[in-house]
């Protein structure tokens, strides 16, 4: 069954690179449409992601084109084979761009955060980056970062994409239309379901071991968490404020209060935290994941009507990789 | 008239993070509701993109609100505050995110767009990137990159976005398909219509000098041009390449037959090409903008119910900026 | 008149290197004292200081020698002569020690200081590195970071010797007694004299911003300014904090309250705060000045019974420097 | 019994930052004298020294304190806990600025030794640096300098604080009187007790290996060695220098005769000398210890009347350091 | 009996630093002419080179000379002896400057080429530099690269010298003149004895990998190998190149077809295309040995009728290097 | 008249690369001997050197060839062509290695030569460094140093190639062997021509600076100059040790005593005694310019039997260069 996730904007062709259907014309024209071998590969090291939704696009496209790939969330090497499509060109030749464009953006992503996640492990990342990234692929994003480690996204469409629960604490806008930062997390106590965890920001005002204390003494056991966001021009979130907020929280009698650190959090931040023993709870990350570039993926003509052929520059013929797993279309 | 490029999943607010739906329920229960300002800025300098997405996005979803702006395109500072929204919270805090990414994936690929046209000018620069990204954005892309100066993109639904004709010469699958560069070429001159330029991609089977006078000798005064598209592993287009290819064509009579370069092209290489002094007529660009960073852009309140206000590290009140315009929403 | 400062163990020759009073037991055993030149001369570019402190040393222990030197605070280049003795051996042969050790350490920091005072200009600098050096020379510390252009020091001794009155603020240890800044600010106000100004330390408990406009509020006119101190567990003093601090004061009516900022200033910092327009009215400046190394300063013989004399590596005879000027030792 | 090394600017606070003075008085009108914890530790890894004098200070002043203290010479951490004082404010509170700068300053000289030290080891190393300081610090210099490692240093004053005999040779300016090498060592030898080794200054005017085989050959067995203190003008003492020296010493029957190694050496040049062979018997070591910078101390107040207490960016109470042990004062 | 290589330039002392000629003029007037030791030592690490011709120099020249020396091809180590002398002066000394340049030329030669074929090994490599040095030393440049362990060299006398048959393919010109590559190829093969292996060079008129097939399709069993020297301004020979003509060879039906890599190969280039697995058979390298800068070798007399002797900077007498043999020079 | 220099090993292709004469064979027994145009250029800038000696070899091997060139010591651009050469192929094709290597090694040696000698000027550079080339070329270094700007060479077959008197003064070996500097100097003196410059080699035996002016005493006017050469172990000669021997010989009365530099002076050298002053009167110049690395020279063949041709990479038929001299070869 077609996944809804492939827009008509693809199906058509209309966002294709224009001399593919030009091609396509052109082949129709001259009554050439051979059986080929396309491979595609990566020009990087990387986690291999979106290779589902491509499956789904060939599913509803090329239904009858002979697939091998490897798994969404592989580790894969720069120009190892990740996908090998055979078929009529004309089955598929139209969605080389879209192809592309899923694996190389989506991979970029989950690469990036799989670095961050293997650094900061055992704690626990979430990706905060939608605000980065345009409205359209916010929710690939946050896809991409969990097939990377994360252990959700902060948006919906991104974590049901994900099959995660969403995570959001709360924002400063609320904090400072409430005028204070006890007054905003009891309202968000009061209101949201049971099921959600209470963290409260708390940089908005006041200093924020002040406020750490002030907002468990007020929330008591129901506090989850507080999340430290300290801007830069206050100086970002240090390893030591860490440790003084944990210090204070601990000796007023806070233990269980975790402390969740978000903004500029990137792979050298997450390594100094660790190295200098900083008691996070757990991170967000922003454009450390969302900023990272593409992973450029290339797809190869390799055999035209049962014959290897290649451009110059590239080997002619199918390339063995006996990770490639057959994948059924119908 | 609202946009229809704005979607169902935006308005509702799915793309958006989720804290910012949760503040939405928790203030109405309250019954919080101030007029607020909030002043939107980038983390650093750049060419402004998106902005009349966003633009389209108020339309729909918040006409009442106030609204100044710098233009489409301006050239922005750190810091600087390109958009300054004054409603009531509830009108748009759920837009944030999507506010915000608009902005930040398009600025970032304007702003490179933006480096490597300045560094080619007057050589044109077309975006040939829509296959690193995301096939939802991919229309995006390309406009961005007309936004920071190139000429168009590749896709049928970015060209129409920014308003121009979308450019494509052969991919080196039809080459391939074809079996011979010259078959190829005057395939496409037979069939496509007169007014698409005859561009021969001429690396796929022999010598990139060779073919160059090849289909020149074929096509005569049909051909535009030739681009050379030479793969890493063969060195990559390198200015004498260039060069060479310029002199052996017009050795052979065809002074007029233009080279356009493509494949790895960024900024570097466009400054080494202009240094040289390599006869280039256009540039094809890739990744070198559609792999470009998003420029982080921060929404802050600054005032609530008429009265400054901010988070800590950021100075309360409306900051001027006499470079903003009023956009009328209705 | 000899000056006090000279101590009994300099003019002993305690602290002075034992191959002296050696020489001249052994000299003296041979019946050899000729009248020598000697020339002191800097291993690099700076702020002569200690000069005057050195005469005073002869006037007391040699006052028949002739002596040329350049100013107390001049600057003087690389290999430069700065001082030149003429007189028999045995006058002042022991005191070689004590005249390059007063030279070295206070030209090490007066050199620093005037780096930091040209960056800084026309801000005003007041030097508060006492606690980096030994109790022994802490006044000429000071008095070393006024010849090179500070406006005083910290400690009565120091300020004493420079001819300043001493600068002093408030330190955390009476904040954290007191339990509250404005308390804190208002004893300082109830209980010192007029004359001295009242500059609150406003980073001890609470936010910077917060307390500044706090302890504004309370002491109103007679608040000269506030001192930022944040520390590098904090993420240190921004060039942010100073523009924001100075907003919201503003904003809260006190455009008249002064920003002094502390901690960790150096010339780097110094620099980026000038380039960035940050708000300062004062720096204090600590181990930039006071950790600076001694500047090596060398003692030749360059003449010995009229007959220009030198060891191997330098020239013999006395070297022209025209700057220098003839002190009158009676 | 109270040391007399303590001076009565100390003890009268003239040296001490104003505002130290001024608390006291603030806080004696207002009846607040708490009984306080104040910890010191140090900004950087290093060693520990001057703790003793610190605690001949607070026997001579503040004889009712506790105090916890690691050893003098012991090696530190960075922010580690190296004296903890509990006693009311007003019986310390005055001498924070004496007791950080006596840490400071010969913490920062004792570091350096040690490094150069440990390279150098076995072969022993002397402190010559005292013409680099002012003399009112020299003897603490020397002082540091054995509490880092070095055999001793070359004042009276400095040896006597450390222990020690102070060494000395023969210097440039004995030599160039006596117009001759041989002469001046033969007159040192004369003159000077049988306890002193006789070493030989052999560069001031002529070939280093020259003078060393003339001054052995007129000493004989008197000659303990000779000292090498090229200067930089004719390419400082090289290793090859000292192999040469060595070899000739050798050859002319004189293998007992040391070679101590003075002038521009440091720590790169002691592992320089160790990495290649060089036959060094000893080195003098001057501005590589000091010039040292001084390392930064910090008191901060931990606790007040039994209350954890700290400002910001510190964490409040007393930390654990099982490395301290208790200083008996009386 | 004397070696014919030595010219009479170099006896007569044509060649030889005139104030060695002068010496001799001068000293014979005196009477002068000691037994002297020369020792011989290179400045830097390396491979031994030249020792042969010198030896046959003095068996020419100075027969009665007592010799110790390392062997040809022998590794070395900075400032080890070589080469020691013992005769009377008049004997050598006009061929110090001769001795001196045969070691330091071929030695440097000798050293460079080790070092690439120790990181070639076990690839076999050919010296094709010989058109980058004076025709004077070609042969000798060869020599010294097979001392250095290249496989042989280029020049029919320089691979005499060496005791190589030389080697050599087909040049640019040659396929140039013949207009098509493969027709060069086959008068070469038709003209040529059959010893010598058909190497086809395949970068003149078409692509690499499109020529190596034709020729070798052409050629048959008969093609021994095929050269690739693609020039920079195409990007030189990359390692992918090599991997796709070995490919294309492969698939084409000729796997034992070798292929030979030339133009710009370097040590950092063959320890590329090692890193890769690039399947190279054979390398000739050209300015990597050839342009390798001499190696200085140094004479010093360190003994004169017996005496042990040096300049200042050098040990006096015979140094003890046990590697040395001696040679029988009649 | 055919120039002697040109041996029978390079006219009869023994010193050639091999493929050369077997495509002399193998053209001849295809009866192919076109009329052909070859073009020489450089990979890098430099200095032109070497070119008469290749009109020579022409003169001689090929005198019906066209030739046109640049001028012998002519700056020329990386890729300029500065020969070019037409001719029937059979005329010179065998030469190539020979006319590739006079240009490549010479010409490397006079762009050394130019760099120092600029940086120099005008104290004149003498090239001392034939010792570190083979005999066979060392009167082809010197000519090439004079070429690039240096006064003349060492050696009597190098100056009088480059129609100079060879410059020598004394070798350490004679000094060594006279025990003394003044004798030595004194012999030079008494058996030496008038019209030879008298210059004490003075750092053999004891201090330059002592050994200068005992020379200077001992020779009086006699004595043109002295030279240093202090070897690395004992620091290499320095500014100030130049500086230190002319206030020395100044003061002694010998103002016209030139002062000679050598030993390890290169560019970076010369630019420091420049920068600082140090009164150098000549520079005698040896690795810096002998082992300079030859230029590498390409030969293309550019138009054959009048048809523009090229191999690729390279742009077809002959190079428009305005600076080339017709040469006549008769």
């Amino acid at each position: 069954m077609p996944n809804k996730n492939i827009s008509d904007a693809i199906l058509s062709g209309d966002t294709a690179d224009i001399y593919f259907s030009r091609t396509q014309t052109i082949l129709g024209k001259e009554g050439l449409d051979p059986i080929v071998v396309m491979e595609i590969f990566p020009g990087r090291d990387g986690i291999l992601c979106g290779i589902n939704e491509v499956i789904d696009l060939l599913r509803q496209a090329a239904p009858a084109a002979q697939v091998d790939a490897l798994d969404e969330g592989a580790a894969m090497s720069a120009k190892e084979v990740v996908l090998r499509l055979r078929a009529r060109y004309s089955a598929f030749g139209l969605y080389e761009t879209a192809l592309l464009g899923m694996l190389a953006h989506t991979s970029g992503w989950a690469t990036a955060a799989r670095a961050i996640v293997d650094a900061a492990a055992p704690i626990p990342v979430t990706s905060f980056g939608a605000r980065h990234v345009h409205p359209a692929v916010a929710a690939r994003l946050e896809y991409a970062a969990v097939v990377g480690g994360c252990v959700t996204g902060a948006t919906p469409a991104g974590a049901r994409l994900a099959g995660k629960p969403p995570s959001g604490t709360i924002p400063h806008a609320m904090v400072l239309i409430f005028g204070d930062t006890v007054k905003a997390t009891e309202a968000f106590d009061q209101w949201m379901p049971r099921e959600i965890d209470r963290i409260a920001l708390v940089d908005t005002f006041h200093d924020e071991a002040e406020e750490a204390v002030r907002v468990a003494q007020a929330m008591g056991d129901r506090l989850w968490g507080i999340r430290l966001d300290t801007p830069s021009e206050r100086g970002r979130v240090t390893p030591d404020l860490v440790k003084e907020v944990r210090a204070r929280l601990d000796q007023a009698g806070f233990p269980k209060v975790k402390i969740i650190v978000s903004g500029g959090v990137d792979l050298e931040r997450v390594q100094l935290f660790r190295a200098v023993g900083a008691p996070v709870d757990a991170y967000g990350v922003g454009s450390a994941i969302s900023a990272a570039p593409p992973i450029d993926f290339t797809g190869d003509l390799k055999e035209i009507d049962g014959k290897p052929i290649a451009k110059r520059g590239r080997i002619p013929g199918v390339t063995n990789n006996p990770r490639l797993k057959r994948i059924a279309l119908k």
